[in-house]
């Protein structure tokens, strides 16, 4: 996988991707991140990439000429399955449209920032709109950031055991069962007795029976769907 | 405000808060933003903060001890609002609750890390459990960014002209209108005539009704709660 990401605040994105998990799927080839600052392909002087918005009111807006530029020199190099534009106003990201995205090869992320992109780049350009969530960040970049991660984590070799994000919260339509390690008691509170027990059926039925509850306590709606 | 975030991986996060608006805020003295790493804390050898998950399986888990000693080393210095760990089964966080915690004076972001902390420590500690969508990251860190980043930009004078937050999406229960900026026309594709026709009440009125008719194509799910 190669993914894309169009900002005009490419240092923010420096650390998440140079730490842990998702620097270790790089340095193993398994995908390639690029990070590609707006203003190296701005047309107007002082490498200037917003403006104020038509009809006034608060915030700037990102022009449509860097960001043209920039998906245009891009796709003349590969294609792209998806070109993403970062937006609450897009569609809800969740697991199931991770473990989608994570099938594609390359794939460009444009992060907003301030009120957001031109909305004729989004006509144009923009394939996809992904929302991380119902709240306002101060850009699309740490939102990119996040799909990033969710879908880097998904892809073969990334993790070091396959079953590790099998067992996550939400790929099987439920929220994961409570973990615990060492010490066995930890100021008077003690580890479930199953969980000692080395009875393997018991504590996958136990874990099971956890993970129901508490979806069925928290998240009744994931239930429902089924 | 005061943040206090606990992470085994203290260095993803340092480019998102030494940019841009979450800088400037840390500059103003609006925020303060600290970033605690929980293998200051271990007991152990090798700074350990992490073991196998009693039970078994695939995934670490984070340990008690270091944990409990960073929130205590915290809290006899000052008292906490609210201890939030980051995760994927906690409560879903929008914008009415980043509004809400917004208004609170000292808050510890906990960052779960591989399969998450252990269950005795959520419930001797944490007063608040979030979840920034339904998707699996691999750790709380960039959760924590995000829901830092949308609190930040929500105090008074972080954001230049207070309107412009008051203007994003959600803030009203709408998603937000397009927005357009410089050229007027961009390859054919003109701005529509009423942002250039310089009518403030008319734009207004346009702006609302974009407003609605794209959060009742996107969004309707927003428009049934009112």
């Amino acid at each position: 996988m190669r993914l894309d990401i169009i900002t005009c605040l490419p240092k923010i994105l420096e650390s998440p991707f140079d730490q842990s998990i998702l620097k270790r799927a790089q340095q193993k080839g398994l995908v390639e991140v690029h990070v590609h600052d707006l203003r190296d392909y701005s047309p107007f002087k002082h490498r200037q990439v917003d403006d104020y918005a038509y009809g006034g009111g608060a915030g700037m807006v990102l022009m449509t000429e860097p960001i043209a530029r920039c998906i245009r020199h891009l796709s003349e190099a590969r294609n792209y399955d998806a070109v993403v534009y970062m937006t609450p106003d897009g569609k809800r990201f969740d697991q199931p449209m991770a473990n989608q995205l994570s099938l594609l090869k390359n794939i460009i992320l444009l992060c907003g920032h301030y009120k957001g992109v031109d909305e004729r780049i989004r006509e144009k350009f923009v394939t996809h709109e992904i929302s991380i969530g119902d709240y306002v960040l101060s850009g699309g970049e740490l939102a990119a950031a996040v799909v990033a991660d969710a879908l880097i984590r998904l892809l073969p070799g990334v993790l070091s055991d396959e079953t590790s994000a099998l067992t996550d919260s939400f790929q099987d339509g439920l929220l994961a069962p409570p973990v615990y390690t060492r010490p066995a008691d930890f100021e008077g509170m003690r580890v479930p007795d199953i969980l000692l027990s080395g009875h393997e059926a018991a504590i996958e039925q136990w874990r099971y029976d956890q993970a129901l509850a508490r979806t069925r306590e928290r998240r009744p709606d994931l239930l429902k769907e089924d």
